[in-house]
């Protein structure tokens, strides 16, 4: 099948403007104790009230981004509000580090047991503050910023259950996500100081990780980068791997790097070509370098954020570079995507599909899927196609 | 397809003694480092040398209760020797707590983050020292029985990442393993101090994880025993309730309690009744008491210790009972697992497979299959089924 870029602008747009935001207005808010709702049934029913901070965050991002970007509408700033003063009351201990989950009320239940509630809580109130003018977010934002500037090199802190010094391996979701984050808070961050955090995320990202042969992104690395020859060191995980690139691509374009923009197209590539399913579709979860064994039993599923963070970065590679490849790779991941995920009876999309693509979980949020990669990727695939179909 | 028990207990005894140990002598020695190996592909080759505390424990005393049990065969008690002395010298941290996993060299890699190892070594130390007469043996079992005792309310220690008051939840894990394991060690143990950790353990078991309505185990309730309508408060683990049950008719076999041995039969076969994908047949790992969604991404998988321990439970109480629901239960159990666990052309079973019956991960043995449900399954339904020819 091919594409016109205004086609696929329109698609991108209507649903995510009339399809997905729509089914998180309607079924996500507490109006009761404040926050959102993320354990939503097929239809948009409520199967658990437990408070996922990640999630959490990731909504407050996207109503406060949609309002920052798109269109200035008040509900969507009242939404925002309605996330972030939960938050901001509920979401944090004594010493500002944000809890893993909470219950309905907000008493926390699992304790910050890592860095990435902080990661997701700067992105959240960031783009909240610039989208309420609230000195206050803006405080949290820098507050959680710290946090994770500070934990980084131990990113689960007590809880890390690594006996030190047998071996060593650092994560490739470390400067991943500071990357993306300092991009986001650019605003609140002096130049400086971005700029070195840019330059040496990429740079690690792009030496440390990726496996010399094979041009693969490993998910762990011993701390000077080298590869080991353990289950967390042989582990490929496509869409994170995807992801990661799309973020230096972002960040290549913001320093008008080809060179840097082609590394990552090309690392792309070679991941979806290693990691797609010849048989079924799609692309697995989880795949051993080696073809091993993966530890994961979910390693043959098929993730909606996988394909829709695979999506957003073909549709910039292909916008930065027009390479052919890219353009291919497009269609059939996006035939695959459509055809698979979304629930054309009760609108938004499936999370988990068994390696043949069908449901396997039948829920539009959980505990790990909120209101977030399907919004965000749909706003950026339609921006991308909007900017390719008027350039054209 | 009906069976006899003669035949039963043949093919049960000779899976055993020609297929599944022979599979294990052959390839899991770790003859330069010490103890095994239990990363094995599909072939019996090593695709991972890491050494998972959990398993080099129970290979240890399924070599060990072997030999105690069945054959004084010397080649059993070098091989329980082989991991005996690796696991003595590399296994514990310096307060005597067992860590997680090891490398291939006995580094220490994961730390002691629960009771588990120290379960799993009390177990195999208590059949070792049995075996081998080494009073150092006896000696590490009690000292690991008595850290699980101490650790008992609190099993994760410093790891715990739940915040405390919230939503306090205990898991059936905890009295399960203490019944097994103290029935494991009753010749170490005084009589007194035994039969009162059965009772409790007993007690605890079929009185608070026990839903009154449908009469399944759960796997975690409040500490006085109530439902919490929450993620792990509404999970039904099948196999491991079953697995309970079987544990809780072994002790009350040693009582003659009647009425404790149906009860826990009746339960098996809720459980049973619960649990079976009535459209591919085999039982589910995970499922959530309500129909929700749950957490777990492998919940539709099939799992060979679930089968095998559904098939002791299965033969134990039809041998107790001769309820015919048993029976019948048995012979379905029965031909699934048998049609597609066990591999005909290496030998041993496969572990993992998709809801379908496909072979999900290509091994035979990696971080939580090893030399230990097989055997354990086939060695007890052989000794059921050759008492049930017997008393026929």
């Amino acid at each position: 099948m091919s594409y016109q870029f205004s086609e696929l602008s329109a698609l991108y747009k209507s649903t995510l403007l009339e399809n997905v935001i729509p089914f998180w207005e309607t079924n996500s808010l507490d109006w009761s104790h404040g926050g959102y709702f993320t354990c939503l049934d097929r239809e948009g029913k409520v199967y658990d009230t437990d408070k996922f901070i990640w999630l959490q965050n990731r909504q407050l991002w996207t109503f406060s981004m949609l309002y920052n970007r798109l269109d200035k509408k008040e509900s969507w700033l009242k939404i925002a509000h309605h996330g972030a003063k939960f938050l901001a009351e509920k979401g944090r201990d004594s010493e500002g580090n944000w809890y893993f989950s909470l219950n309905q009320a907000g008493e926390p239940l699992v304790q910050p047991y890592n860095i990435f509630s902080d990661c997701f809580a700067a992105m959240a109130f960031s783009q909240y503050a610039l989208a309420s003018g609230e000195t206050s977010a803006q405080e949290i934002a820098l507050q959680a910023y710290k946090n994770v500037l500070r934990r980084q090199k131990n990113p689960k802190g007590k809880y890390n259950k690594t006996f030190p010094g047998t071996r060593n391996l650092k994560s490739l979701a470390v400067p991943m996500i500071l990357a993306n984050l300092s991009l986001e808070m650019d605003w609140l961050l002096h130049s400086e100081q971005l700029e070195e955090i840019l330059d040496n995320t990429v740079q690690e990202i792009m030496t440390d990780f990726i496996d010399p042969e094979l041009g693969l992104m490993y998910e762990n690395v011993t701390p000077d980068g080298s590869f080991m020859d353990c289950f967390e060191g042989r582990l490929i995980n496509p869409g994170h791997g995807i992801e990661a690139m799309w973020f230096v691509m972002d960040i290549a374009r913001r320093r008008q790097d080809t060179k840097l923009i082609n590394q990552a197209v090309d690392i792309m590539l070679n991941i979806l070509n290693f990691g797609w399913d010849t048989k079924y579709g799609g692309i697995y979860y989880f795949l051993d370098l080696k073809g091993h064994p993966p530890q994961q039993l979910e390693w043959d599923q098929k993730l909606w954020w996988v394909h829709l963070e695979s999506l957003v970065a073909l549709a910039m590679g292909y916008g930065l570079t027009q390479r052919a490849e890219c353009w291919q790779w497009y269609q059939k991941v996006h035939d695959y995507t459509w055809q698979h995920f979304p629930d054309s009876d009760n609108g938004e999309w499936f999370g988990y599909l068994n390696r043949r693509g069908e449901v396997l979980l039948n829920l539009k949020g959980g505990k790990w899927k909120g209101c977030f990669h399907v919004p965000r990727g749909l706003y950026l695939c339609w921006q991308q196609f909007s900017d390719s179909a008027t350039n054209k």
